[in-house]
């Protein structure tokens, strides 16, 4: 047996030749990772930022450990139309649950709801959404929810394009996001979402294991029953990760600032002022929904995902703003909508 | 640049085969990766466990996403006696601050403290603990607190041994870490100690990145000073990581359940139930403080790592426990107290 602790040190050698070898492939010809992407200003931009943080004895050189990468997810990473998809869950899970409840029959926000007037259910603003949310989200085990989202998200389809709400994801942001962990980036999600809702797919979709999203939360209660400990989750708010939320959400789960940045609208403003804050080299992009054809065009006053303050902070800073339809070759897997 | 592409692909290749070696290495060899440890039972329970979790086609393998251990810091990876270190940390900050708070000098528990006398100071309890902890911990940015522990991490010295703090750390425990890693284990400290109190040297100490710590908390503040953000620190409790915290703090930051837990107290009793009630193959271990000579003997009435029915449980269950007397041939890089 012995024989084994030579080849581990070899290992540990060879292992350290080869990371060399990789990190030294220029960024130019791995550009070929980004296959969905036009070669227009963006690309020109993530290739170049990538090219210099990753090159040994560069001004704008940055240590693996610290190539930390975080990205909003609704509209940034999946479609966030005609509305965020976790408030889809909540409405089919609404009507899952009806029969175990039947005083929502004429209670509102459920009354409308179940009889499919979501803009009347809705028009309780707030407290309508927050009590819809806490009826789905709370009242079960953290195993028992992991178990609820599995099943919606292997079989739930989006009301317009018919698929998968996994298939709704940007074809260039896999590419992007494969693109910087091959160059040792480390890369989380940082969204207003759900944590424990983009936890049980994340990793499946877009190669980030659970313990590198960040995201909204429910408080949870330790308990036990026949002497098994489960988590309760409880209907109350335990943290909202969106603007400055998301830089508070970066500190508590990260703990160090990253160095570059990706969002879509409003509620990344202060991730990417944080991010852009930072000294050495920074990256900061938007993602632009410019393609009412392939995907969704909206901005400056869309309810869902508004791009307006964060627009006009991009253009005034220099950030790479991506126009769907001029910089994507390819928006989802499947094509476009 | 194209012959970067091919070399791309055969790196990738090289890789899978070297990690292949590396993880076949039998976990009997591998245990020349633990010379602190003595040949007894809990070492021989470490190489066994991970041994048939990392063994391909065995029933108790689990893939390398899922080898998730989770460290209890004072009392398991760095020493508790004879007070917590943070206090000592805070202690040193009433000193260092005095200065611009001429009220301390007649108000308690500062007035005390000044004074040298830390028994009548903390005679105050968890209120006089409390006040301590947010004159110190409290009022800065999240950048300058960074700052001030990593100042005070490189130059205090512990009062009895007069070593840094980063030398009072448990060399088993530190090859025990490395252990775990090099057979694919993502290692994480859940402590009740202060998040960013621990990440500014974990990383150099343990080799734990700041994304991998988790710990107690105050909220912070996202504001804009001169244009630039900054995270205030507010005097205010987000979050105590400690007991039935450790498996919250647990699922709030990994969001997956670990499949080895390491503690040294009533605190960590919790984490250790949460662990061992997954499926699968589960280990816990308790490091038990036996050795008055080396470092210190102490358990059940002890006021700080207090292990009471922390022993009962784990000597009920067959979880592994360390007698550290017995079972480590080194206790400190240094050698012992």
């Amino acid at each position: 047996m012995m024989r084994i602790v030579l080849p581990l040190k070899v290992v540990t050698r060879l292992l350290a030749l080869i990371v060399l070898i990789a990190f030294s492939a220029s960024a130019e010809a791995q550009s070929d990772l980004l296959p969905s992407w036009n070669d227009t200003g963006p690309k020109q931009a993530i290739v170049a930022f990538v090219g210099k943080v990753t090159k040994e004895g560069s001004p704008d050189f940055v240590p693996v450990d610290e190539r930390i990468a975080t990205f909003d997810n609704d509209g940034t990473l999946w479609a966030e139309q005609p509305v965020y998809f976790q408030l889809l869950f909540a409405l089919d899970r609404i009507k899952a649950l009806a029969p175990q409840h039947p005083e929502w029959q004429t209670k509102e926000p459920f009354a409308s709801l179940l009889k499919g007037d979501v803009k009347t259910a809705l028009a309780g603003g707030e407290p309508a959404i927050a009590q819809i949310v806490m009826a789905t989200h709370a009242g079960m085990t953290t195993d028992e929810f992991d178990q609820i989202v599995r099943d919606w998200i292997a079989s739930a389809k989006h009301p317009v394009t018919k698929r998968l709400y996994t298939e709704m994801v940007y074809q260039p942001m896999l590419e992007l996001l494969a693109y910087l962990r091959t160059n040792g980036f480390k890369t989380f999600i940082v969204s207003g979402g759900g944590i424990d809702f983009m936890r049980p797919w994340a990793e499946q979709v877009y190669g980030i294991p659970p313990e590198q999203v960040v995201g909204s939360s429910v408080k949870t209660e330790f308990q036990m029953r026949d002497g098994t400990p489960v988590l309760l989750r409880l209907p109350e708010i335990n943290f909202i990760d969106d603007k400055a939320g998301k830089v508070i959400g970066i500190q508590q789960h990260i703990g160090r600032r990253p160095i570059a940045a990706f969002g879509n609208s409003d509620g990344d403003l202060q991730m990417l002022q944080w991010t852009t804050a930072g000294t050495g080299a920074r990256f900061a992009l938007i993602v632009r929904h410019t393609d009412a054809e392939r995907e969704w065009a909206y901005d400056r006053t869309s309810s869902v995902g508004r791009l307006d303050k964060a627009l006009d902070e991009a253009q005034a800073k220099g950030w790479t703003i991506v126009d769907m339809k001029n910089d994507w070759k390819t928006i989802f897997p499947f094509g476009g909508k």
